[in-house]
């Protein structure tokens, strides 16, 4: 890493914040040699050291951090992915091992349990003694956990829970630490009360004795080799009518009384679901905050390399730097400005979810409104940093040609372990249409019971002031002053969102008006959604961006900061400028003045790109550089 | 693999064209346990099975088909890339190994060379009892290869060439079986003799004796772990003063006498050093060919999968299959309409080769005209097929969820494997900028001697006819009968290429006129250079699908294919569309009714997707679902 100058020091100072202790302690452990995963390793030795790096993080007492402070925990939530955020420099195994245990199991249990569930569970969760699973996701269904199939049906005769998988397909799947170190598992079922079925709920099911046999009733699978991720033992439960006591029914939202009765003050069973589902939040936020890091790494090591590596130049003088051809800057210097603009909105959320998540356990009431802004928030961010980090590993590694295919480089171990990120905790297109659903439901309560054509034309007319802002001035400006003008950058994205909106309401309304299945309505208007999804997280990733230009400090932070936002701007616009042209909100001029502007301002850049990606902080050790196997970039250097 | 219907068999059979036999010999033989690589394997036995397994391929007699008929080969270069293609389908280390011993390897001794080392080497080549290096890329030079450092000066004393590296980061890097199995490789050098420098010229050099020691002179290096196609031992190769005969010199283009005169039949070192080069085009088109492959094997498991996975439905009905989503259907539809694209064009084009160098053969002469278009169609190509599959690839896996992160699917290691194939034979940049730069270049020869000037408005008047098309019915046309016609698309790519032609011939004489270096003006319009390559190559691959769609057998062929062809041209303009409406070629309505037609042929192709997949006959065993580990495929299916 390149010693940062003094300017360099106080971008790097305020892209460290808040937490910078807890991430800087992290940092120093992840320097031990349990964190140093060679390049080459068979899956048994990963898993077991990827244990033994939990171990020693669960020592330092970060596994509990998320906890209540009543249990042991540390009550800051916000620590805790703060502690994900940077572990997620290094293998990502010991990334989601840490995630699995103390995020998903041991979240599982803190945010769907009551207080005699975290007396007794979180601090063996904490402390690791309590190796436990997630088991949401089955074979048969992934993204449609409504539909799961095990079932836990209350026997009131015993006062126990019988979880039962009816059929093969029915198993739970992809499960982590259940092939070999999980003891007990977060189980979710279809709840049955007394014939009536009350939909899904999760309940603590021990899986393994002491000695880590499994226990009688449980049948469990190794899911085998995979794509990445070796180091996570990712396994398959079957469940033969395994009895639990009616005390491990996590009852934060739901009970089932001794004799039987269900009780639960949330009335609809599809609004309980959803407030179950949505204490998922956590893991969907820390994923964003994982893929910022990675993008983080290969975008470090690639604009490094691209600074030093020559080839090719003027007739008869020494051979350029790549970073100075244009169609380099344009591949790498984009990319770094999203991952910047990511990664505000990544802290920002962070903060915002800890604020919600203590004044709702001050007032012990069920999430709000609050924490549905917040869900449809990190469903956006989850999709769109996770698809960035692809994107960004994918152009490190071609930005470096042939060095990057070098495992000493990371780029493609972190590549196959990172791909499922799109996937897990999610599918990411099915993400993006909860956000729009999220913002069809928004308009529609804050309309009231207003029909679906009521609040359409509500949106219309909310939206009216900026859909109607189409004018030739505008369409056609073409200067730079104009084209760098953070309004008009947030002007843009958010006509773009507003009419997405109202279009896809107006199509929407149309089908079911004709009688349309709404399935079948939702399914024709499947890629419009999306694209509302994602054109709503990143308004909320330009605000994000916008904001901390205006609170980092001048001179150091502020004016680099500024550009690079200017640049997130410009090339979403440029990406997307096809759908503005179609819209009319672009005329081709502006369109190509567009693009050109982003290779100006990449060209402008290029400088500094060495010292934006060593204010990330990443110490050399970890960009895995330091085995010795390539030392190309040495040998670049000339 | 499901039983095709008559219609589906002869769509199969004409896909299967030409060479059928050979790829069904290549076939028969990979269902051999020795090509059956596990999804884990330590490096030394994965090197070690790929060795085995190219050497039952020369046994088999498939090393030596494309060597010279009188030096025991099979005189059809075609059928070695049939075999290339088919091999592809399995387990990529075995290809690329193929790909080195008798491609690189044997193909610089059979192009470069001349009787003499034909009649020495190709045998053993052929027969794997000389495993061998192609030994171009440099640590510090892998694009530049004009610049590499290696050093071969003439000694008329001894009638000698001292090949020598004069400093560490002029090692030869990346060379496969350099690391363990090569015992002689073409070195690639700047030819001194008699204190001239003649460029960049190619050796035949021992590098290991019969027991695998390296000779005296020669240090070798093991590349280490790579992010995927470990299978393949890439070495460093360092020479101290190494001397070698006279005759092994690779003389076909340039020879030197004893007493140390230059002679070469080619004048300009230039063109000498590209006709050099140009004897690469087998290796690009190859692995455009491979990659077209590659891309078929993550298609057909992930939309067979997609057609039985049922996840969601209407409310109160069965699941419906995951295919039958808009999204989904647009993810995997197009990329499978442009893999049959590239199946034809890559297909044509080795048909091509095979003719012209035939042809070549038979006169003696240098490569002609002929060639050099060929060569701009095989860098075209092989940028585009080794993008496509890398983006096929990922979209497979991401369409299937976990699934697609199980090893036994193959999807993670393919791609892992190949991601490598944007860089090697060619970074795909560099070569869509040599193909625009061939395309200036034609211009330019077509018009004599005139200087740029000229033959920029010549370019304008030849595209004058389609760039004036114009005309608000065109550009505003949006029924279906339109946007379907092969003529509108054909008009369409040629408009797009013709248009780029002369703007950046435009831009670039702007620049010169005023002065600018030409390395700085090129660089200026990099970004533009490569959209024209893209262009051109996007043009190459409709002509070829187009003209596939009359030859093909009707029913059963013709139909299907007509349909594929609509949805690869109508998914370009989608893709393309910003730039279409900047210009001016599409009105906004146009471009909407463009998405919407794409939408609305992937909902019909919707039903037949499962056969068009089959359609490309690869063996369930290939696919990787055999080893049992992962079984969710069966699940799936309710």
């Amino acid at each position: 890493m390149n010693a940062p100058d003094a300017v360099g020091a106080r971008l790097r100072e305020f892209l460290n914040r808040p937490h910078a202790d807890t991430r800087a302690k992290v940092l120093e452990i992840m320097r031990e040699a349990i964190f140093q995963v060679p390049a080459e390793v068979d899956r048994d030795t990963h898993r077991a050291q990827v244990l033994a790096a939990l171990r020693r993080l669960a020592d330092e007492g970060l596994g509990g951090l998320a906890f209540p402070e009543a249990h042991g925990g540390g009550g800051a939530p916000e620590r805790t992915i703060a502690v994900f955020e940077t572990l997620a420099l290094g293998d990502t195994s010991i990334l989601v091992k840490y995630g699995v245990q103390f995020g998903l199991w041991g979240g599982s249990v803190h945010q769907l349990g009551t207080t005699s569930h975290h007396a007794r569970l979180l601090p063996g969760i904490a402390s690791l003694e309590i190796p436990g699973c997630y088991a949401m996701t089955e074979i048969g269904h992934g993204s449609n956990v409504r539909e799961l199939e095990t079932t836990a049906t209350y026997d009131p005769d015993t006062g126990e829970f019988v979880v039962h998988t009816p059929h093969e397909d029915a198993g739970k799947e992809w499960i982590g630490n259940a092939a070999l170190h999980g003891r007990m598992a977060t189980v979710f079922a279809q709840l049955e009360v007394g014939g009536t079925a009350q939909g899904v709920h999760a309940l603590v099911v021990p899986i393994r004795d002491a000695d880590g046999r499994s226990l009688p009733g449980i049948r469990i699978e190794d899911n085998g080799p995979k794509a990445g991720l070796n180091g996570i033992d990712n396994g398959r439960l079957w469940f033969d009518r395994v009895r639990v006591p009616r005390e491990n029914l996590l009852d934060r939202f739901a009970t089932v009384t001794p004799d039987g009765e269900y009780q639960s003050d949330i009335e609809s069973p599809g609004r309980r679901f959803f407030t179950m589902l949505g204490t998922l939040v956590a893991g969907r936020i820390s994923v964003a905050a994982a893929s910022v890091s990675v993008a983080k790494v290969g975008l470090t090591t690639a604009v490094r390399y691209s600074g030093r590596r020559r080839q090719f130049g003027p007739e008869g003088e020494p051979e350029v730097p790549i970073l100075d051809y244009r169609v380099h800057q344009r591949l790498l210097l984009p990319l770094v400005a999203t991952t910047y603009a990511l990664h505000f909105a990544v802290r920002d959320l962070v903060e915002r979810y800890g604020g919600a998540l203590r004044r709702q356990a001050a007032t012990s009431e069920a999430p709000g409104d609050e924490m549905r802004e917040i869900e449809a928030a990190a469903a956006g961010l989850k999709a769109l940093a996770s698809w960035h980090s692809a994107r960004a590993l994918q152009a490190s590694r071609e930005a470096m040609g042939g060095r990057g295919f070098a495992a000493a480089n990371r780029i493609g171990r972190l590549r196959a372990d990172t791909d499922i990120f799109s996937t897990f905790e999610g599918a990411n297109t099915v993400l993006l249409q909860l956000v729009a659903k999220s913002l069809l439901t928004q308009f529609r309560e804050e309309m009231g019971d207003l029909r679906l054509m009521g609040w359409v034309r509500y949106a219309a007319e909310r939206a009216g002031t900026r859909l109607s802002e189409l004018n030739p001035i505008v369409t056609r400006r073409t200067d730079a002053d104009h084209l760098r003008d953070p309004d008009f950058h947030l002007a843009a994205f958010r006509y773009r969102e507003d009419r997405l909106l109202v279009s896809v309401a107006r199509r929407l309304r149309g089908r079911l008006e004709d009688g349309m299945d709404p399935f079948q309505a939702f399914n024709e208007c499947q890629d419009h959604l999306v694209a509302l999804g994602r054109a709503h997280a990143e308004r909320v990733i330009l605000e994000s961006f916008q904001d901390a230009v205006v609170r980092a400090p001048s001179p150091g932070a502020s004016e680099p900061l500024r550009e690079l936002a200017v640049l997130f701007a410009l090339q979403t616009l440029e990406t997307e400028r096809a759908w503005f042209l179609e819209a009319g909100y672009l005329e081709p001029p502006k369109s190509r003045a567009i693009r050109a502007q982003v290779a100006e301002v990449c060209r402008e850049l290029r400088n500094s790109a060495s010292g934006l990606v060593d204010a990330w902080g990443i110490p050399d050790e970890i960009l895995g550089t330091r085995d010795g196997t390539t030392r190309g970039d040495e040998h670049a250097e000339r």
